[in-house]
């Protein structure tokens, strides 16, 4: 690759007078300046801008982790390629630029997150799955990178996060299953220990408190957030003992792996079981009945994540005063035919 | 973030004793190595790789560079995820990690990748979309940058690169088609400049004229490479006069919208229409009648790109003498329902 100095000896010009036409200065003759951008682009010169951060401390490049599992893989999970849209427009507007760091598989995302963090290739930070206990937040906070999660943490502490409103999805779920008459209703979470799964599990439990409806661990259905989840949390839902008459999914695609698991035994989603999902899924869509479910905007909330990330970057953080710290975000319901029976009082 | 220099303050010890402890040279004793270490961790001390990169011209990441449309995130195309295991499982030997840069929709990839090298970083490129003429290949090789590219290009030149074997598909579905009785075979083909395209077709050209079978412009369909695509295609073979009687899709998921369209107009696929689908998805799984289609493995040819990558890298390439510089990558035909049917002899 060819230096400033390279190029300044093929031009047979000063370095300064180089570097200073290269970098628009006004003090440079428009013919001088023209010669040096085509000698540029001829013999391939590139800004060596990890010097210039170097010196300015900056790599104007965000970081979005994300941890991908064999599972999302195979499910062609879209979530975190939607959010990139609504992250690439506000991040654009600074000359911000994204990548996406993918933590391998079968590597711990603290270690993953450690050796990125000494590597300096972000300014700052976009975690997201996030764990109930998250290492990673102290080793954002002590490395002083700017961070946001997407997800809150008992390690959260004063750092900024955007969640999705689980809580309020739990209760709109068990509100409208209890108002169709469903007494018994269970719930497929995931198997691991990411918050989320916490959320909503508390979140489910006191919206049947509030219906006076006691808690049943046994109808807590714990399985893999995939399609191949949904297919295992029928397979366990068709075997509990006075069945429950009502299902509430945590991970969109699990529907389309129970509407299989259910089909095979006879049981007709929106028929004899009624199932409410949660975010939409463009695939889900093609489910027979109509999946009741949650709607979100992944650009939109991608704007707010990367509104939220810069309110806490000293050079941008004027920019946006009245960013909010913590946010909780809202889903839409829509209603399907996957619920819209109703149980007889008899039951 | 704490520099060395503060750490050593606050140990009392001296910048150079730190530095080696921290590097694990072996003339510093165990008990202040323990010291330095457990002081670090606590301080949140970070390596500054940059500067560590900046004097060995490293940054130890390699950069998959990813375009993603509208289209595809709506359709979940899980195809660059796929790729990721594979080319970690190859990094990691030589402590290499992989980012992802996603090039916005609305920006044009060229530009992109120019602000993406003059950032630095990093190291070595992977790629991809491939367009016929691809002056992303100029600027890498003018930049010294080694890179690879998933798809030849009339821009390839001597450097690497692997491409799918569109000609080879093409020629299985002809001879398939042609020998269940089908002459007029129409093809769904990709309505922008990628090579790919036009490797495919030049395929199916070719393996009609060895059947004796004329070339007829009308059955090239033009959409997009998406599952609204497929639909489309659907929607202009339905109107061709003298209708074809089997069509070949180059984008695995045209073939969903491709059956919904089909089946709103009567017309059933296998039975009123032969189809032959691109590579083999997850999703395509569940359409009846099973679609004909070809299988890959996405981590195989992640390991593939990454071994052929690193082959072009003056550190690694000793590590990968026989790597070939370039390489048709094979899918092997899976058999469905989809174009079972045989025409009548009469036709």
């Amino acid at each position: 690759m060819k230096g400033i100095r390279q190029l300044a000896e093929h031009l047979d010009i000063s370095i300064g007078t180089v570097s200073r036409a290269l970098n628009g200065k006004p003090d440079v003759n428009e013919e001088t300046r023209k010669r040096v951008l085509a000698a540029a682009e001829e013999l391939g010169y590139v800004a060596n801008q990890s010097g210039r951060s170097l010196r300015q401390g900056t790599t104007n490049v965000i970081g979005l982790m994300i941890e991908s599992s064999k599972e999302t893989i195979e499910d062609s999970d879209n979530f975190f390629l939607g959010l990139t849209s609504g992250l690439q427009s506000v991040l654009a507007r600074h000359k911000l630029d994204l990548i996406m760091l993918p933590c391998p598989t079968d590597e711990d995302p603290y270690e993953y997150l450690k050796r990125m963090v000494a590597r300096r290739v972000v300014d700052a930070m976009i975690i997201s799955a996030t764990q109930r206990v998250d290492k990673r937040i102290d080793l954002l906070s002590k490395a002083k990178i700017p961070f946001v999660s997407l997800g809150r943490s008992l390690s959260s502490g004063n750092s900024s996060w955007i969640d999705l409103d689980f809580d309020g999805v739990a209760n709109s779920a068990v509100d409208r299953l209890v108002a169709h008459g469903h007494r018994r209703i269970a719930i497929a979470a995931p198997s691991n220990e990411i918050n989320l799964g916490y959320i909503f599990l508390d979140g489910y439990r006191r919206a049947l408190e509030r219906h006076g409806i006691a808690y049943d661990p046994s109808l807590v259905i714990r399985v893999k957030t995939s399609e191949q989840g949904g297919y295992q949390a029928g397979h366990e839902l068709l075997q509990i003992d006075n069945r429950p008459t009502a299902v509430i999914l945590i991970y969109e695609l699990m529907a389309i792996g129970l509407y299989r698991r259910l089909t095979e035994a006879g049981v007709i989603p929106g028929h004899d079981l009624a199932v409410i999902g949660f975010r939409e899924e463009p695939r889900a869509k093609f489910l027979q009945p109509a999946l009741t479910c949650f709607r979100m905007s992944l650009h939109d909330l991608g704007v707010e994540l990367a509104e939220t990330l810069l309110a806490t970057m000293p050079a941008y953080s004027h920019f946006y005063p009245d960013s909010e710290r913590n946010m909780i975000w809202p889903l839409k319901l829509i209603p399907g035919e996957s619920d819209s029976f109703h149980l007889m009082a008899a039951e």
